[in-house]
Protein backbone atom coordinates (compact mmCIF):
# COMPACT_ATOMS: atom_id res chain seq x y z
CA UNK A 1 0.00 0.00 0.00
CA UNK A 2 1.38 3.34 -0.99
CA UNK A 3 1.85 5.78 2.26
CA UNK A 4 -0.91 8.15 1.72
CA UNK A 5 -4.13 8.20 -0.75
CA UNK A 6 -5.61 10.93 -1.97
CA UNK A 7 -9.43 11.29 -1.76
CA UNK A 8 -12.19 13.28 -3.25
CA UNK A 9 -15.74 13.81 -2.27
CA UNK A 10 -17.97 15.46 -3.55
CA UNK A 11 -21.58 15.99 -1.23
CA UNK A 12 -24.08 16.05 -4.55
CA UNK A 13 -26.37 19.05 -4.95
CA UNK A 14 -27.87 21.10 -7.87
CA UNK A 15 -27.80 24.81 -5.77
CA UNK A 16 -24.71 23.54 -3.73
CA UNK A 17 -22.47 21.02 -4.36
CA UNK A 18 -19.60 20.26 -1.67
CA UNK A 19 -16.16 19.00 -3.03
CA UNK A 20 -13.63 18.04 -0.64
CA UNK A 21 -9.91 16.65 -0.61
CA UNK A 22 -8.37 14.58 1.43
CA UNK A 23 -4.42 12.98 1.88
CA UNK A 24 -5.15 9.52 4.42
CA UNK A 25 -2.13 7.99 5.96
CA UNK A 26 -3.53 5.25 8.32
CA UNK A 27 -6.19 7.01 9.82
CA UNK A 28 -4.91 10.32 10.00
CA UNK A 29 -6.58 13.02 7.10
CA UNK A 30 -5.09 16.10 5.75
CA UNK A 31 -6.94 18.98 4.29
CA UNK A 32 -5.62 19.27 0.96
CA UNK A 33 -8.72 21.46 -0.87
CA UNK A 34 -12.65 22.45 -0.04
CA UNK A 35 -14.91 24.48 -1.84
CA UNK A 36 -18.65 24.45 -2.72
CA UNK A 37 -19.82 24.71 -6.29
CA UNK A 38 -22.75 27.02 -6.82
CA UNK A 39 -25.49 27.32 -9.19
CA UNK A 40 -27.84 30.04 -9.61
CA UNK A 41 -31.24 28.10 -9.24
CA UNK A 42 -32.82 30.60 -11.84
CA UNK A 43 -30.98 28.94 -14.44
CA UNK A 44 -32.34 26.22 -16.93
CA UNK A 45 -31.50 23.21 -15.29
CA UNK A 46 -29.14 21.98 -18.12
CA UNK A 47 -27.08 25.11 -17.36
CA UNK A 48 -27.03 24.43 -13.62
CA UNK A 49 -25.64 20.89 -14.69
CA UNK A 50 -22.99 21.91 -16.86
CA UNK A 51 -21.82 24.59 -14.18
CA UNK A 52 -21.61 22.21 -11.30
CA UNK A 53 -20.04 19.36 -13.56
CA UNK A 54 -17.30 21.47 -14.66
CA UNK A 55 -16.72 22.57 -11.06
CA UNK A 56 -16.73 19.46 -10.15
CA UNK A 57 -14.48 18.32 -12.66
CA UNK A 58 -12.10 21.10 -12.15
CA UNK A 59 -11.28 20.05 -8.92
CA UNK A 60 -11.09 16.26 -10.41
CA UNK A 61 -7.94 17.75 -12.97
CA UNK A 62 -6.42 20.07 -10.39
CA UNK A 63 -5.69 17.77 -7.44
CA UNK A 64 -5.65 14.33 -8.81
CA UNK A 65 -7.36 11.98 -6.52
CA UNK A 66 -6.61 8.12 -6.17
CA UNK A 67 -10.09 7.93 -5.38
CA UNK A 68 -13.39 9.49 -5.69
CA UNK A 69 -16.15 9.29 -3.38
CA UNK A 70 -19.98 10.46 -3.84
CA UNK A 71 -22.60 10.78 -1.13
CA UNK A 72 -25.38 7.98 -2.59
CA UNK A 73 -29.26 9.02 -3.48
CA UNK A 74 -31.88 8.01 -1.46
CA UNK A 75 -35.23 8.71 -1.97
CA UNK A 76 -36.60 11.43 0.24
CA UNK A 77 -39.63 13.57 0.37
CA UNK A 78 -39.03 16.02 -2.45
CA UNK A 79 -38.93 13.90 -5.77
CA UNK A 80 -37.56 17.55 -7.56
CA UNK A 81 -34.81 17.77 -5.06
CA UNK A 82 -33.66 13.81 -5.60
CA UNK A 83 -33.40 13.96 -9.51
CA UNK A 84 -31.43 17.00 -9.10
CA UNK A 85 -28.97 15.13 -7.19
CA UNK A 86 -29.19 11.74 -9.24
CA UNK A 87 -28.44 13.77 -12.71
CA UNK A 88 -25.29 15.48 -10.88
CA UNK A 89 -24.14 11.88 -9.42
CA UNK A 90 -24.92 10.63 -13.30
CA UNK A 91 -21.83 13.63 -14.15
CA UNK A 92 -19.96 12.64 -11.45
CA UNK A 93 -19.73 8.79 -12.00
CA UNK A 94 -19.05 9.48 -15.40
CA UNK A 95 -15.95 11.76 -14.94
CA UNK A 96 -14.67 9.55 -13.08
CA UNK A 97 -15.12 6.41 -15.06
CA UNK A 98 -13.85 9.10 -17.84
CA UNK A 99 -10.36 9.54 -15.90
CA UNK A 100 -10.14 6.23 -14.51
CA UNK A 101 -10.50 7.16 -11.34
CA UNK A 102 -12.10 4.44 -8.91
CA UNK A 103 -14.98 5.90 -7.49
CA UNK A 104 -17.63 4.59 -4.50
CA UNK A 105 -21.12 5.57 -3.16
CA UNK A 106 -21.12 5.92 0.49
CA UNK A 107 -24.43 6.09 1.86
CA UNK A 108 -25.05 8.89 4.49
CA UNK A 109 -25.18 6.13 7.60
CA UNK A 110 -21.94 4.89 6.47
CA UNK A 111 -20.37 8.58 6.16
CA UNK A 112 -21.80 9.63 9.87
CA UNK A 113 -21.10 6.64 11.53
CA UNK A 114 -17.22 6.70 10.22
CA UNK A 115 -16.52 10.24 11.14
CA UNK A 116 -18.73 10.31 14.00
CA UNK A 117 -19.20 6.98 15.26
CA UNK A 118 -23.30 7.21 15.00
CA UNK A 119 -25.33 7.11 11.98
CA UNK A 120 -27.29 9.06 12.64
CA UNK A 121 -25.52 12.00 13.54
CA UNK A 122 -26.67 15.58 12.82
CA UNK A 123 -24.54 18.02 10.59
CA UNK A 124 -23.39 20.15 13.29
CA UNK A 125 -21.63 16.80 14.73
CA UNK A 126 -20.16 15.32 11.70
CA UNK A 127 -18.78 19.29 10.94
CA UNK A 128 -17.29 19.25 14.22
CA UNK A 129 -15.22 16.05 14.05
CA UNK A 130 -14.33 16.83 10.38
CA UNK A 131 -13.02 20.17 12.03
CA UNK A 132 -11.11 17.62 15.04
CA UNK A 133 -10.26 15.30 12.55
CA UNK A 134 -8.60 17.65 9.86
CA UNK A 135 -7.19 19.93 13.15
CA UNK A 136 -8.87 22.86 11.59
CA UNK A 137 -9.63 26.03 13.96
CA UNK A 138 -13.21 26.23 12.89
CA UNK A 139 -15.49 23.92 11.19
CA UNK A 140 -15.59 24.22 7.69
CA UNK A 141 -18.45 25.91 6.16
CA UNK A 142 -21.23 25.38 4.70
CA UNK A 143 -22.61 22.27 5.64
CA UNK A 144 -21.91 21.13 2.27
CA UNK A 145 -18.17 21.87 2.44
CA UNK A 146 -17.88 19.83 5.31
CA UNK A 147 -19.84 16.72 4.51
CA UNK A 148 -18.16 16.68 1.48
CA UNK A 149 -14.93 16.35 3.43
CA UNK A 150 -16.59 13.31 5.72
CA UNK A 151 -17.62 11.48 2.63
CA UNK A 152 -13.47 11.80 1.69
CA UNK A 153 -12.32 11.13 5.27
CA UNK A 154 -14.63 7.97 5.50
CA UNK A 155 -13.64 6.33 1.46
CA UNK A 156 -10.06 7.01 2.85
CA UNK A 157 -10.60 5.20 5.81
CA UNK A 158 -13.05 2.44 4.37
CA UNK A 159 -10.25 1.40 1.74
CA UNK A 160 -7.35 1.84 4.16
CA UNK A 161 -7.83 0.79 7.06
CA UNK A 162 -7.39 -3.35 7.46
CA UNK A 163 -10.44 -5.59 7.04
CA UNK A 164 -12.12 -7.56 10.11
CA UNK A 165 -9.78 -10.82 10.44
CA UNK A 166 -6.63 -9.08 8.82
CA UNK A 167 -3.22 -9.78 11.51
CA UNK A 168 -3.43 -5.71 12.12
CA UNK A 169 -6.75 -5.59 13.79
CA UNK A 170 -6.60 -4.66 17.43
CA UNK A 171 -3.69 -2.59 16.64
CA UNK A 172 -4.24 1.04 17.85
CA UNK A 173 -2.19 3.61 16.28
CA UNK A 174 -2.00 7.08 17.98
CA UNK A 175 -3.75 8.36 15.37
CA UNK A 176 -6.29 6.11 16.06
CA UNK A 177 -6.51 7.03 19.45
CA UNK A 178 -6.58 10.66 18.90
CA UNK A 179 -9.48 10.05 17.02
CA UNK A 180 -11.06 7.58 19.87
CA UNK A 181 -10.98 10.53 22.46
CA UNK A 182 -12.25 12.43 19.86
CA UNK A 183 -15.04 10.76 19.07
CA UNK A 184 -16.02 10.17 22.84
CA UNK A 185 -15.80 13.82 23.16
CA UNK A 186 -18.25 14.55 20.52
CA UNK A 187 -20.41 11.90 21.56
CA UNK A 188 -20.55 13.34 25.27
CA UNK A 189 -22.01 16.89 23.80
CA UNK A 190 -24.87 14.75 22.61
CA UNK B 1 -38.25 30.08 -39.49
CA UNK B 2 -36.01 28.02 -41.18
CA UNK B 3 -37.69 25.05 -43.47
CA UNK B 4 -36.84 22.25 -41.37
CA UNK B 5 -35.66 21.57 -37.97
CA UNK B 6 -33.80 19.09 -36.99
CA UNK B 7 -34.35 17.39 -33.54
CA UNK B 8 -32.58 14.41 -31.66
CA UNK B 9 -35.02 12.54 -29.23
CA UNK B 10 -33.35 9.94 -26.21
CA UNK B 11 -35.07 7.84 -24.07
CA UNK B 12 -32.50 7.56 -21.32
CA UNK B 13 -32.52 4.08 -20.23
CA UNK B 14 -29.13 2.16 -18.44
CA UNK B 15 -29.53 -0.80 -19.82
CA UNK B 16 -30.67 0.26 -23.87
CA UNK B 17 -30.77 3.87 -24.37
CA UNK B 18 -32.93 5.15 -27.74
CA UNK B 19 -31.44 7.63 -29.69
CA UNK B 20 -33.50 8.74 -32.55
CA UNK B 21 -32.89 12.14 -35.18
CA UNK B 22 -35.77 13.47 -37.19
CA UNK B 23 -35.99 16.42 -39.17
CA UNK B 24 -39.72 17.68 -39.19
CA UNK B 25 -40.44 20.35 -42.39
CA UNK B 26 -43.83 21.83 -40.92
CA UNK B 27 -45.74 19.09 -39.69
CA UNK B 28 -43.64 16.12 -41.80
CA UNK B 29 -40.80 14.10 -39.94
CA UNK B 30 -38.08 12.19 -41.77
CA UNK B 31 -35.97 9.92 -40.74
CA UNK B 32 -32.15 10.68 -40.08
CA UNK B 33 -30.92 7.84 -37.92
CA UNK B 34 -31.84 5.85 -35.32
CA UNK B 35 -30.19 3.49 -33.06
CA UNK B 36 -29.56 2.24 -29.08
CA UNK B 37 -26.84 2.44 -27.24
CA UNK B 38 -26.27 -0.57 -24.86
CA UNK B 39 -24.50 -1.11 -21.74
CA UNK B 40 -23.80 -4.50 -19.68
CA UNK B 41 -25.87 -4.34 -16.43
CA UNK B 42 -22.76 -6.71 -15.32
CA UNK B 43 -20.76 -3.70 -15.41
CA UNK B 44 -19.62 -0.90 -12.78
CA UNK B 45 -22.55 1.62 -12.96
CA UNK B 46 -19.52 4.49 -13.43
CA UNK B 47 -18.51 2.23 -16.95
CA UNK B 48 -22.34 2.30 -18.07
CA UNK B 49 -23.00 5.90 -18.03
CA UNK B 50 -19.61 6.95 -19.33
CA UNK B 51 -20.58 4.28 -22.25
CA UNK B 52 -24.29 5.61 -22.55
CA UNK B 53 -22.97 8.91 -22.32
CA UNK B 54 -20.20 8.46 -25.21
CA UNK B 55 -23.28 7.10 -27.40
CA UNK B 56 -25.41 9.58 -27.21
CA UNK B 57 -22.81 12.31 -27.36
CA UNK B 58 -21.03 10.67 -30.70
CA UNK B 59 -25.26 11.05 -32.46
CA UNK B 60 -25.48 14.76 -31.37
CA UNK B 61 -22.02 15.45 -33.09
CA UNK B 62 -22.29 13.16 -36.12
CA UNK B 63 -26.25 14.90 -36.61
CA UNK B 64 -26.22 18.40 -35.51
CA UNK B 65 -29.45 18.73 -34.22
CA UNK B 66 -30.74 21.78 -34.03
CA UNK B 67 -32.72 20.92 -30.92
CA UNK B 68 -32.57 17.83 -28.41
CA UNK B 69 -35.37 16.33 -26.22
CA UNK B 70 -35.48 13.95 -23.63
CA UNK B 71 -38.31 12.23 -21.75
CA UNK B 72 -39.03 13.24 -18.62
CA UNK B 73 -38.00 10.69 -15.87
CA UNK B 74 -41.32 10.25 -13.32
CA UNK B 75 -41.53 8.10 -9.85
CA UNK B 76 -41.95 4.65 -10.90
CA UNK B 77 -42.38 1.47 -8.29
CA UNK B 78 -38.08 0.73 -9.27
CA UNK B 79 -36.19 3.30 -7.49
CA UNK B 80 -33.26 1.84 -8.71
CA UNK B 81 -33.96 2.43 -12.27
CA UNK B 82 -35.39 6.15 -12.24
CA UNK B 83 -32.12 7.08 -10.57
CA UNK B 84 -30.39 5.39 -13.62
CA UNK B 85 -32.53 7.38 -15.85
CA UNK B 86 -32.02 10.73 -13.75
CA UNK B 87 -28.75 10.16 -13.99
CA UNK B 88 -28.59 9.31 -17.90
CA UNK B 89 -30.43 12.50 -18.38
CA UNK B 90 -28.06 14.56 -16.50
CA UNK B 91 -25.48 13.60 -18.38
CA UNK B 92 -27.50 14.01 -22.02
CA UNK B 93 -28.78 17.38 -20.32
CA UNK B 94 -25.19 19.04 -19.64
CA UNK B 95 -24.12 17.50 -22.80
CA UNK B 96 -26.42 19.83 -24.81
CA UNK B 97 -25.55 23.10 -23.07
CA UNK B 98 -22.07 22.24 -23.45
CA UNK B 99 -22.95 22.21 -26.82
CA UNK B 100 -25.17 25.21 -26.84
CA UNK B 101 -28.03 23.11 -28.31
CA UNK B 102 -31.64 23.81 -26.76
CA UNK B 103 -32.67 20.86 -25.01
CA UNK B 104 -36.40 20.12 -23.89
CA UNK B 105 -38.29 17.74 -21.36
CA UNK B 106 -41.32 16.18 -22.55
CA UNK B 107 -43.38 14.23 -20.07
CA UNK B 108 -44.67 10.11 -21.87
CA UNK B 109 -48.11 11.36 -21.67
CA UNK B 110 -47.08 14.29 -24.39
CA UNK B 111 -45.13 12.48 -26.08
CA UNK B 112 -47.83 9.65 -26.69
CA UNK B 113 -50.65 12.52 -27.13
CA UNK B 114 -48.54 14.32 -29.80
CA UNK B 115 -48.07 11.38 -31.74
CA UNK B 116 -50.77 9.24 -31.37
CA UNK B 117 -53.46 11.87 -29.98
CA UNK B 118 -54.29 9.50 -26.91
CA UNK B 119 -51.83 9.96 -23.69
CA UNK B 120 -52.77 6.46 -22.50
CA UNK B 121 -51.15 4.98 -25.91
CA UNK B 122 -49.20 1.75 -25.43
CA UNK B 123 -45.58 1.12 -26.85
CA UNK B 124 -47.17 -0.92 -29.74
CA UNK B 125 -49.36 1.65 -30.85
CA UNK B 126 -46.40 4.75 -30.22
CA UNK B 127 -44.37 2.62 -31.93
CA UNK B 128 -47.06 2.09 -35.18
CA UNK B 129 -47.38 5.96 -35.51
CA UNK B 130 -43.55 6.57 -35.90
CA UNK B 131 -43.85 4.24 -38.46
CA UNK B 132 -46.45 5.28 -40.61
CA UNK B 133 -45.25 9.07 -39.66
CA UNK B 134 -41.82 8.39 -40.84
CA UNK B 135 -43.19 6.21 -43.99
CA UNK B 136 -41.00 2.93 -43.05
CA UNK B 137 -42.16 -0.43 -44.16
CA UNK B 138 -41.68 -1.61 -40.56
CA UNK B 139 -41.93 -0.18 -36.95
CA UNK B 140 -38.21 0.72 -35.46
CA UNK B 141 -37.30 -1.99 -32.87
CA UNK B 142 -37.21 -2.17 -30.10
CA UNK B 143 -39.54 -0.38 -28.46
CA UNK B 144 -36.95 2.17 -26.97
CA UNK B 145 -35.68 3.33 -30.64
CA UNK B 146 -39.51 3.83 -31.80
CA UNK B 147 -39.87 5.95 -28.37
CA UNK B 148 -36.51 8.05 -28.90
CA UNK B 149 -38.03 9.12 -32.41
CA UNK B 150 -41.75 9.97 -30.98
CA UNK B 151 -39.81 12.03 -28.40
CA UNK B 152 -38.34 14.17 -31.41
CA UNK B 153 -41.39 13.73 -33.37
CA UNK B 154 -43.10 15.41 -30.84
CA UNK B 155 -40.68 17.69 -29.92
CA UNK B 156 -40.30 18.75 -33.74
CA UNK B 157 -43.93 19.43 -33.98
CA UNK B 158 -44.08 21.23 -30.41
CA UNK B 159 -41.58 24.32 -31.78
CA UNK B 160 -42.66 24.42 -35.22
CA UNK B 161 -46.75 24.01 -34.92
CA UNK B 162 -48.13 27.59 -34.48
CA UNK B 163 -49.42 28.59 -31.20
CA UNK B 164 -53.26 28.99 -30.31
CA UNK B 165 -54.19 32.51 -31.11
CA UNK B 166 -52.14 32.41 -34.10
CA UNK B 167 -53.08 33.33 -37.63
CA UNK B 168 -52.29 30.08 -38.85
CA UNK B 169 -54.16 27.90 -36.27
CA UNK B 170 -56.84 26.54 -38.22
CA UNK B 171 -54.64 25.95 -41.46
CA UNK B 172 -54.33 22.43 -42.23
CA UNK B 173 -51.33 21.45 -44.77
CA UNK B 174 -51.40 18.29 -46.63
CA UNK B 175 -48.76 16.57 -44.09
CA UNK B 176 -51.76 17.43 -41.10
CA UNK B 177 -54.57 15.77 -43.11
CA UNK B 178 -52.01 12.56 -43.55
CA UNK B 179 -51.20 12.63 -39.85
CA UNK B 180 -55.43 12.92 -38.93
CA UNK B 181 -55.47 10.14 -41.21
CA UNK B 182 -53.36 8.23 -39.96
CA UNK B 183 -53.93 8.61 -36.17
CA UNK B 184 -58.13 7.57 -37.42
CA UNK B 185 -56.63 4.79 -38.26
CA UNK B 186 -54.56 3.92 -35.55
CA UNK B 187 -57.63 5.12 -33.15
CA UNK B 188 -59.92 2.77 -35.35
CA UNK B 189 -57.88 -0.62 -34.56
CA UNK B 190 -57.88 -0.07 -30.74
Amino acid sequence: MPASVRVLGVDPGLTRCGVGVVDVERRSPTLVHVEVVRSDPAEPIEQRLLRIGRGVEAAIDAHRPDAIALERVFAQANLRSVMGVAQISGIVLRAAAERQIPIAMLTPTEVKAAVTGYGAADKQQVAEMVRRLLRLDTAPKPADAADALAIAIAEGWRTRVPRAGSAAVGVTTRAQQAWAAAEAAARGRR
